[in-house]
């Protein structure tokens, strides 16, 4: 999907949320255990009840790796089902890879190609070389880590390098790889008055938000400092959203609480 | 496994090598093609011929995602082939994980649990909490990234942080985390200058050093300045060694690639 493509999405839904499908076994309503794939039974029913809510749906490929070739066929059936039910829907492979250049292009090949994902998330650690592979590919984006929404966000992220904190000097040196139009980044929300210092390097890139919600940014602080000419931003929320009930109910249940960030995402894009 | 048991073995073989599992389709053997699983078949046909010669075997995660739920099966016979055969030899899935504390868990226990790997590789990024799940797991070891092999290492890595470059940082912050006795580190044998100054700020920990080979570093020059007092290296070749012939040979000239390596590092530790 083109960038274009994802803004048109999310002027036509009103709407720049991003629901993350991070599916615990343990968390799930217990009716669903019984299904052959209770995952997928799982996020297609939350698919199904929010999709006209949100402009992306973000897995985290842990959740999946955990229960083994049994979840990777269950993130397998989800991308299908989204890609086949819903194409005009952005989709992220959360998976915060990186490696040296060869390698990196078999990660690629496996969310891009294999998987079709729209674009995946990555580490910055290894640099340059470890992220051009990714922004090869045409029609895609590589999401790359710069400020996390973590205590341990703090570790490194933010120590002076430079003169400036890491973070920053990762946003700045990424402007100059190849194919860096491609480049999206992973802006924590429990930091919102951080944006308006990243804005100042990156005016018009798209960051995805996480730490909506259940880890306690603020959506309003976020906009406030976050949004761009072309909106430029992804609002995640995972628990807040699918876990909003642990009964049959759980998928309109999920729903309500979309439509509550949709109506509050409306009304600050029609400010 | 234990140090002391990963130490144990070194000793008795007088071999301080791990073997890449690096497998590319378009690499191996065409013969192999026609078999049901080519990637696991190459596998046990390295494994059987270069056991005794090695201590550990180290899949990149990357090589077998990029071929979906086949490849998650390759990877998860191998395993299984090495744990049921071999129970001796020490296991590291390549797979430079990080994320935020309950996604890290799953990560752990799909490395640790599911897949019975002894060590898992993840990167510092994100901090304390990101790796602090996996230091949690008795008698597995974490392998952070601190200096990598490759040009990308001089974008983030060695840049200055509080008076030292990153990577030190990264070393120096990671001695106080909890467990911090099972984490090793990643260090890459292009800049065999930089063990010496690597080990005053972890004399013991295991370092694990790629690139020997066909990345183009020095074996007598890591192990002149990285050998701790109990060797406290595990140096990986994967495709000089499992690529050594295209022909039916294949896994015969790995052994001798191999034994070469062995050879070296037995008169290395009978210096």
């Amino acid at each position: 999907m083109t960038t274009q493509e994802l803004i048109a999405q999310i002027k036509k839904k009103n709407s720049f949320l991003c629901i993350g499908l991070d599916v615990d076994l343990n968390k799930i309503p217990s009716h669903l255990l019984k299904e052959e794939d209770p995952i997928f039974a799982f996020n297609k029913a939350i698919i199904d009840a929010t999709h006209h809510l949100c402009v992306a749906y973000k897995p985290n490929t842990a959740f999946y790796e955990a229960y083994g070739i049994k979840g990777w066929q269950s993130l397998e059936k989800t991308i299908q089902y989204l890609n086949s039910n819903y194409p005009e829907i952005y989709t992220i492979a959360d998976a915060k890879r990186g490696d040296i250049g060869n390698t990196s292009t078999m990660y690629a090949k496996a969310f891009f190609e294999d998987l079709a994902f729209d674009s995946v998330t990555v580490a910055p650690y290894m640099g340059k070389d470890s992220v051009e592979p990714f922004l090869a590919f045409k029609n895609k984006h590589t999401i790359m880590l710069a400020l996390t929404s973590n205590e341990g966000a703090f570790d490194f992220q933010t120590k002076e390098v430079n003169g400036r904190e890491l973070y920053k000097e990762v946003l700045e040196t990424s402007k100059g790889w190849k194919n860096s139009e491609n480049l999206m980044y992973v802006v924590g929300a429990t930091k919102a008055e951080y944006f308006k210092e990243i804005r100042k390097i990156v005016p018009n890139s798209f960051l995805l938000v996480p730490g909506v919600g259940a880890q306690g940014g603020n959506l309003q602080d976020v906009c406030k400092y976050g949004l761009s000419e072309n909106i430029g931003l992804l609002i995640n929320s995972s628990r807040g959203i699918i876990y909003a009930s642990k009964n049959e109910d759980f998928a309109s249940k999920a729903a309500t609480k979309a439509a509550e960030l949709q109506q509050e995402m409306t009304a600050i894009l029609n400010q």
